[in-house]
């Protein structure tokens, strides 16, 4: 019989995901993905195949009240049903945060619970709802194997010195530690990278994952040996609606001079700051490319500065760079911003080709380029169930 | 008749000096320095020549209650002593903050008094004790011309970007800039570097100021086009016991998780990082160098580590860099942290030359290098005097 897993990644107010089928080779295809939006005010839900063709659709009165299990055992009804004969083996979901002690997917015991449920204080605005989707889960199909997935764990191959901060070690102890995310998206473009180009199997990488979050990683031989984003999802490049870096004197300053509070700055720095903040636009870079204004001008080439400047101090962690691979949102849709950032890399040996770039997928750099430059589709479902494949049949092995 | 000036540097609880006779050519050399210590304890000043000879000491008793006025007009006493028939023409002072508008030193009227008040909510722990040094001086002395030199109007030269937050536009037009910081140190660097190399006139240059406080600048053309330093002299590199560069989000996480304070927050990332937060040990290089604990170590590698990560971010900056300058108490004084340094940037091409880099003066990178590697004295007295000659013979002329 053939089989299937669910991929889930619970946010506050919306649950994406996505189902795919096993390939029999280790592998699997998408069958159907969609979201739940609206959870808390109205929610609901929506279901289209792999050609964006709409297979169901479901909305919720009462949504203030109604538990994540109502939803959840909805989807799973659903997606059983959708499956027919094919049988659900297993749900995996994104977990934010993976501390230290997870280097890889788990399988989500009892004790692996309580482990990211203990983690919660260093991601308060997500790891609830990681949890409550496993626990919902847990709740309506007891038997269901279920499998996290950490967006920190594929940066715990870096070296202590690139997780340190210059912060008495107490800190340290404590769990004040450059943790690094996106490692899901990562690891994805990781593997199928080497898969395209097996030649780059030692090389030293930086991708680019610009999306509405951002951030960069460095890689040598695969894995993730320094990364932009540290204790949180707030440092590092500029995001939509993020600061990224900044002067830890700012902070103190607007609590000890403009009396702001610590919510406020928290509100200021992920909420209204980034591209959103610089432009006065927008946090979409598709607005700001689209727009004349000159702020949104301004917004863009901060970006692709700190882009640029980050991607300088990466290869001081790498020892140089031989590939640069654009990924995510920005990375995947933005040709022009691919441009500004491949311009301020022209002193590595990048040299970026227009015509391959305006195409938009695969390789973007020119034949004698120095570094090779790529476009590739990052995938974090299929990440999360390729994993959840592999540890329910290593589990059953 | 020969002339003199009287360089100060004027912090919360010393005052450091420097003499300086005009050597009728636009330069200066010095006569004397020294410094007065225990400011609001038991306050006391030392003088000596050049050669490092005690020229005169004094202390004073009452020193909690004891104004500015009176050591200062004692050293001036006592300067105008010691110049025997030599005229005092000017005193020089270094403020921290010139905010965006002072591009370059200014003589100490009425109205650039008030300008610097102003901007004492950007350096709140600094800017009043360089105010308290030029007001007591002009008590003392109403009519010695008094010229001001700041720590930021070097870095007025980089472009809008550098300078920019990724915050709401706002904050910026509210004051919330990267400023940069070292400026009269990296300046003093830029002049003698181009008079030492003239060859290197348009090159692309990044000084490395590496003392208690520590920063980079990249330099094209002798002017600052990036620096390590943002908003205060918080960020950036590792420092004594600063902790540079952090995750914003690890200051809301001690206000919101630890319950800290603003002030704790302060006193922990200004007097309890850096060197001495990693090590437990002390925030002097030179302890650190010659223990054997493994968490000197440890906090020697992560000062090496982010230096060659934030000259990779300057080298984007740059486009490329030809030279890099090692200046200040570390960079001076600490072979084997420049040695490791240099070995972190082996990737730009740098190679250091063992023997060189041991006698620790001038050149000391390999003949084969892509990089020029110098160390050079930094002199912030003899700028601060060499700005107060320009300024007062223009005003003269």
């Amino acid at each position: 019989m053939s089989r299937a897993v669910l991929s889930l990644n619970a946010g506050s107010s919306s649950i994406k995901f996505g189902l795919f089928e096993l390939d029999g080779d280790g592998g699997a295809f998408a069958a159907a993905a969609g979201k739940i939006e609206g959870i808390g005010t109205s929610p609901h839900l929506e279901a289209r195949d792999a050609s964006g063709v709409l297979l169901s659709e479901q909305r919720w009165g009462g949504g203030a009240a109604l538990p994540h299990e109502a939803f959840l055992e909805t989807l799973l009804n659903w997606a059983e049903a959708h499956l027919g004969s094919k049988e659900l083996v297993g749900v995996g979901h994104r977990v934010v945060h993976g501390g230290l002690q997870f280097t890889g997917p788990a399988v989500l015991s009892d004790s692996v619970v309580d482990e990211i449920e203990a983690l919660t204080p260093l991601a308060p605005l997500h790891q609830p709802h990681n949890l409550a989707a496993i626990r919902a889960i847990r709740s309506v199909r007891p038997r269901l194997p279920q499998v996290a997935c950490f967006d920190t764990a594929f940066h715990r191959t870096q070296p202590a010195v690139a997780m340190r901060f210059a912060l008495p070690r107490e800190l340290g102890r404590q769990g004040i530690r450059r943790y690094g995310f996106h490692g899901i998206s990562y690891e994805y473009v990781s593997r199928t990278l080497l898969k395209v180009t097996p030649e780059l199997a030692s090389a030293r990488v930086i991708v680019a994952h610009l999306g509405n979050g951002a951030s960069l990683c460095a890689m040598r031989g695969g894995l993730s040996v320094d990364t932009t984003m540290g204790f949180t999802a707030l440092d590092g490049l500029v995001m939509g609606t993020r600061c990224g870096s900044i002067d830890p004197g700012v902070l103190l300053y607007l609590l000890q001079q403009k009396g702001l509070t610590a919510e406020d700055v928290q509100r200021l720095l992920y909420e209204q700051s980034g591209l959103l903040g610089v432009s006065g636009l927008s946090s979409d870079m598709r607005v700001l490319l689209d727009s004349d204004d000159p702020r949104a001008d301004e917004a863009i080439e901060l970006f692709a500065y700190r882009v640029a400047r980050e991607a300088g101090a990466l290869a001081a962690s790498l020892g140089g760079v031989d590939a640069f691979v654009f990924t995510a949102g920005i990375g995947e849709g933005a040709a022009s911003v691919r441009a500004l950032i491949a311009e301020r890399l022209a002193w590595l040996g990048v040299k970026i080709d227009a015509a391959a770039n305006a195409a938009g997928e695969g390789v973007v750099s020119a034949p004698d380029s120095a570094v090779l430059l790529r476009v590739m589709h990052t995938d974090e479902e299929l990440m999360i169930a390729l994993h959840t494949i592999e540890l329910l049949l290593a589990a059953a092995a």
